[in-house]
């Protein structure tokens, strides 16, 4: 289909404006970037309002689904594109609705106090689809889901891993699970029992886990350190536990 | 010291020239941005050419050395800082020679062939310290160390551990200890004996451990999955791996 002047003006503004999460809440879409990540949102089932791809591009993947789909160049998707790599393709899709889920008696789920920072969200979003995690808990003031630096950085595991954002002091009171929280001074992770299924408690950044939550922690457990740095990145900290959590 | 209009002008086009490597490279010096990283700064063997700090800071921190200080309101700061938090103090210090370090027979050393993004390689410098590793041999093309945004995500730990960059074949093909290499298909990270030395080598963002590197890598490793994702971060595949390595 070609673009006219009119449409890919248009298109340009909506994209654009996406960036924003005041926007994204309006027009509930979102911006997904790059091949490998629109890819995975096609085998998902997600919403996809429209992709933008280049003719080559459109030629090697044969959409697996029937959806408006525009031809541009390279140079129109750089123009709109927030990230280098997106040279080739990019979709907007339709954001789920924040609901809650029930956890089981025999998974682990994450849960995020105020992770800010949208590469850690994402990251942390990637680490979970790998280690069998498909569920996180935020706190309402985590990076949102939906900030194309989110969605870029998790390669793609946005589409298998739920989030549900809430106040987390309500929702641990109604809580029955384990929660290991990450301290500087709990126990040695490695030697850590996590049983078959809990949540796994991840700090802010800046201030760690807030004082508020730590009554509903049951675990305190820490990562050894061996050198001298005060602290570990929040994604960091959450990939080790994670292995720890399934080598047992 | 109260900042002539004339010096404040060459101090900001100093600072902002330094985020390109180009004028790194013609000025020998790097710019290190907020209070945490400052204070290491200070307290390393690093060269200070300059301070620049709000009345605030520079009150409540005696300066452990005789360096050229300006002081500056919390507004200049940020027009010239690249990082939200830095609102207190910025300093302009010199580079290291890039220069060669021997291996002892009894530590681990990172090896980074083509990690370019400047948060993984800040995050991994972090990690490294968090685990007692202090030296990283990292390829050309890896990022570079002093780019602001790798000074920043190493929340100081910078100071502590020395970076060399190299040829990485030329390097292998002179070394005597063992290379662990991540790949997809390694042995299982969880039963890998690492013993007490040896190198451990972390592939590009996208194409992981380049092909002229192979031949080198005498254990191949990898971390097990129990998800989807298709592959793990660069920083959080290093920090798996020095947990691991440091719980035997």
């Amino acid at each position: 289909m070609a673009v006219s002047n009119a449409k890919w003006a248009r298109t340009k503004k909506l994209i654009t404006s996406l960036r924003l999460k005041k926007y994204r809440k309006l027009e509930q879409c979102f911006v997904v970037e790059g091949a490998k990540s629109v890819l995975e949102l096609l085998d998902s089932d997600f919403e996809i309002s429209m992709i933008l791809g280049t003719p080559a591009f459109l030629d090697e993947n044969k959409l697996s689904r029937d959806v408006e789909t525009l031809k541009v160049s390279q140079r129109e998707l750089e123009s709109i594109g927030e990230f280098k790599t997106n040279d080739t393709v990019m979709a907007v899709a339709r954001m789920k609705a924040n609901t809650p889920f029930t956890i089981s008696d025999n998974e682990f789920v994450i849960m995020l106090d105020d992770v800010r920072d949208p590469g850690n969200l994402g990251t942390i979003i990637r680490t979970a689809d790998w280690f069998g995690i498909n569920k996180i808990i935020a706190s309402e003031e985590t990076a949102d889901m939906y900030n194309s630096k989110v969605i870029t950085s998790t390669m793609g595991s946005f589409v298998r891993v739920q989030l549900f954002y809430t106040n987390l002091v309500d929702y641990l009171g109604e809580n029955s699970h384990r929660v290991f929280g990450t301290y500087l001074d709990g126990n040695d992770v490695h030697g850590q029992q996590f049983g078959v299924s809990g949540l796994i408690l991840i700090g802010n950044e800046s201030r760690g886990i807030s004082k508020e939550l730590e009554p509903f922690v049951t675990d305190k457990i820490t990562i050894p350190r061996y050198g001298s740095a005060e602290s570990l990145n929040a994604a960091i900290a959450t990939a080790v536990i994670c292995d720890n959590l399934r080598r047992h």
